[in-house]
């Protein structure tokens, strides 16, 4: 169910509402837009009469929602969702960029690599702590010590810190230190690590897994805020196919088939999405020509030493030049938009 | 690091290899076979010196493990594992048949199809408590209640319960109520997971993710087993593709292939494999000429009723059928192999 | 449009039926089954009016057909086809076996491999003398010669002869020594070799395409149908996914899949679908288990001599257990199928 | 092998060398380049001894090629093909762009179209006369009909003209009407057509198939120029993944990974692979900003009464709308290669 308030409602009306959804032992979920207000409810076992609610003052319209999912619904919102991470934003009119090591692997190596990436005017610093690993037997992250070097390139260098994690149990701990959780593409369906995400109030990097569709991705969203966490960032990195000319299939439709169907940022990441150093620039490109809202990166000044995933790591003067196309590229996108909308 | 050991080695020199291995501070794993004992070590960062064990007495060889995984491989444990469930087995001469519903729904529901099960000699009964579901609005299970009813089955039938779990947080709870702990498609790489039922000493079941490679599979098996318990069965589901004649495809070869690598047995769930019950038997006759030591099926005595995956379970004659014709299949499969060792 | 004559309709009503839909300017396909004859009607840009036949002496129904396939479909003709190859039948109660090696290489290889599948009591005999290949560097087939050298085979140990025919001109060629023309996976969708295959009356071997859907299978040996020829065997050869443990994965849920929509034979070819030696017999027990009409395997008396395809030939020895093992399953199932019957 | 010349080799020192490789029995091919001619040599049964040629006048190197392919590979042709189509060029500094409708219906509905392709001062207009399609009873294409209707757009609106050519057949036809030779997905391991085209000498545009490797498609590309016709233009038009929001899963990546290992020009086809004409435009302006030399698209005037993909197909606004888009990632592009120079 989906209650539409009209742009005139007051917060008093708004608030009626609300407390009736309470009443009624449901959970309602209000997304605020440019002009109007929207509900949403969930935790409803079927279907609710619209007649409890569209003679209410100040509701426009009851609407049954017929897809699977609601929140992350533009239904509920038609305005794209912009997602405050500190002072910078993720979502509306600048591409968000993100960049760092993929693992945390000593103080020199992060701050080695924050200040190439802070030098190129980057926003979000990204880097792993802790890293779900394949093998029980490789690197498996700094921990807790990995998130206080984390903590000091945000104090050192302004940046927003972007960091996995892989356990309902650590949730508290990343909590403290990051500023944007990311939920890891192995994850994607891990519903206790989704849920308890989901009660916190921090922004979430969600990833697509290697094989979920569209519908999967957005109801994983879907269960985060259904929590009560509706800052979520969506994020392609990549799918499993035949192919082996990279490691994954980077599926670029996603980002309008999402955009069409969702108000949720979502932004690429090319460096898992190619796997390989010399496919991230053209693909960072094109991300950013097919319209996501940011590109997350990895980048390693000595990648050859790296502890995970050196292949696939920028080295610093590739990074600076990516930075440079990529916003040359927004530049146009961004005037194709404007000219759309005249 | 793989030490074997003589076939006449003494208690107290098997003793003495895992000691030392403790003391270097590393983790000994050992795996008494039909004719020797083998065992692995785990915990060290890098190559150990195999010199530090070849010359002490009763080890036969010690060898440096170039694949990376471990515990489940075949140079550990040249047998064949059989997994002990009660008085029952998963792996080794007789195929392990586990039946039930997708999800315990209630008392009534669940009596009735653990009697048809039941009926047809079948010691595994299947059903699920907590349920991973793609939406956060579907049928989550029963919980704790599910777990009693599960319970109930085992008393009234004698049928030993395989059932998943979704979350570290209730391994606790379902280990004091199942005899197999399930790990679902999804799970497979929630590390997490997979770290806190390797604490455990129940055997588990370890379904193959939706789109994961042989190794990842027994990368996630060695996640366990490297946590101690080495009890593990897999189980091959069926695999994401671009057919769409079944909701998976399931990939049958993946049995020949972990046989080859791995000690751990493998069944087939042709349910999940296909989604469609007309597909069901005849697949899991399949299932069993490939050489998988057992299939775990879906039965339903009203699935146009069931709260999921009703489209594919087994009506109850359908099930009796099926069951027939496994046993059938089997007995040509033993003496097949009864002769090649001929 | 199909339309069904009753039992006891005669031969002049059946005529009557096909002279009006000659007349109309469509193509007749009569179709006899054991009870009736079916007459499916091609050619038709648009739907036909029912009413043009319903009431003609002998005609108990005609039907629009839904379906984008019409000639392939059980709605056409309920009872399985069974395909006439000289003495020997593909489909019907026993399995076809089809072995030999990949390529024929020469007169001494070929007659050492023939040797030993006829040997073994089977009745088919395959051999590529043209060879699509990958590389235009790459050994490309005997052509004429190769196909004189399987005539001998026929000649000498009565076995039929599967070969395959890769391009449209050579049709004509190929049937003068062919029993079974075969259509590779490159070519299923090779529409013109399709319809000039369509216009011979030689028995035709289609390959499921490497990405193929069940219904482009279907449509596909539609094609052939179309053109009058309508002993069409289909065979299931894997198809193309991440996995990599084989070449390609070996899809055995195709078979009920196709039996439920088509009178079509269905045979399965283990030894492309695994492309390795050790997994050939398991999926070959498991191709019978699941119900195919039979398998097409690779045999080759020196592997590792082969120009093509070595890996995923059976040894001489590891062939003869083949037979075995696919005899004895196939009995129980005939068994099995029996007691479905009662 | 690849011979490769010095800069100021004179004519008859290349001649010599292309006699010595024809008197050997193999086959010369010769690549000018910017700064000095390479010769491929293929038709060679093994190795050749390089020893035969790097003694000759004017041979700088020969170098035995360990690839599979030759004559697409880099290694024989250092610099960008550019493939000439009367006075336009496919490669090069400007994006081609190709658009026009799925299938040639009519001359008013072909002329409409044109008419909007040419306004937009698009060179190159595709348009299907033979339509393979799947299944039988689908529009197959007007034939020769459509060919003249092609050829009276090229002469009313001087654009060049890309149609598919189905059948070896064929090929003289529709080398007399067409500029560029197309070949499709489905036929992309044709190799009887990709040999027959290779001996035309009108350029060749090969669509990647859908399922097929790099590998695969460099060889089908092989195949073409080893029959020495050079003039062969890649194209990307999606590949099957278990993904459902688009028909086919568009795989940008490919294009760096071609242009890393091949001289060959790559386009990549949107409409085909998204299926869907709201992603059309998105992934038109990824592909450029990945690097592609150029787009295909298809448009319609009047979709919804399209005869084969209407849903692909933009709308003639939108046509101009993407026109200038792509237009104007190019010149950022073009900008960023130019810095990357200096």
């Amino acid at each position: 169910m989906l209650i539409v308030m009209h742009s005139d409602a007051t917060t008093e009306q708004v608030e009626d509402v609300l407390k009736l959804i309470r009443d009624l032992g449901f959970k309602p979920h209000a997304m605020p837009g440019a002009t109007r207000t929207a509900i949403g409810v969930t935790g409803n076992p079927g279907p609710i009469d619209p007649g409890n609610f569209e003679f209410m003052p100040g509701v426009a319209e009851a609407i049954r929602v017929s897809k699977p999912y609601k929140l992350v619904s533009r239904d509920l919102k038609h305005e794209d969702s912009v997602i405050k991470v500190g002072e910078f934003n993720i979502g509306g009119s600048q591409p968000a960029i993100i960049a760092g090591p993929c693992a945390v692997e000593s103080f020199e190596q992060t701050m080695e690599i924050a200040e190439v990436v802070a030098a190129n005017g980057v926003n979000f610093f990204r880097g792993g702590a802790f890293k779900p690993r394949t093998s029980p037997y490789s690197f498996q992250g700094l921990g807790e010590e990995g998130l206080k070097i984390l903590a000091e390139v945000r104090n050192r260098f302004g940046m927003r810190i972007v960091t996995e994690v892989v356990d309902p149990e650590n949730v508290d701990l990343v909590e403290q230190y990051a500023d944007v959780l990311q939920i890891g593409a192995r994850n994607m369906q891990n519903f206790s690590l989704l849920r308890r995400i989901g009660q916190t109030r921090k922004p979430v990097m969600l990833k697509r897994g290697m094989s979920a569709t569209l519908d999967e991705l957005l109801l994983a969203a879907e269960y985060i805020m259904s929590e009560g966490n509706y800052e979520v960032i969506l994020c392609e990195r990549g799918v499993r196919t035949f192919a082996d000319h990279t490691r994954n299939t980077l599926d670029l439709s996603i980002v309008p088939a999402v955009q069409g169907l969702s108000h949720l940022p979502i932004i690429v990441d090319p460096s898992h999405g190619t796997g390989r150093r010399d496919k991230v620039t053209p693909l960072a490109r094109a991300a950013i020509a097919v319209g996501a809202d940011g590109i997350m990166v990895e980048v390693h000044c000595h990648p050859e030493r790296a502890l995970s995933d050196g292949p696939q790591a920028l080295l610093p003067d590739m990074f600076t030049k990516l930075v440079e196309e990529v916003r040359s590229i927004h530049q146009v996108i961004e005037q194709v938009e404007a000219n759309k909308l005249n």
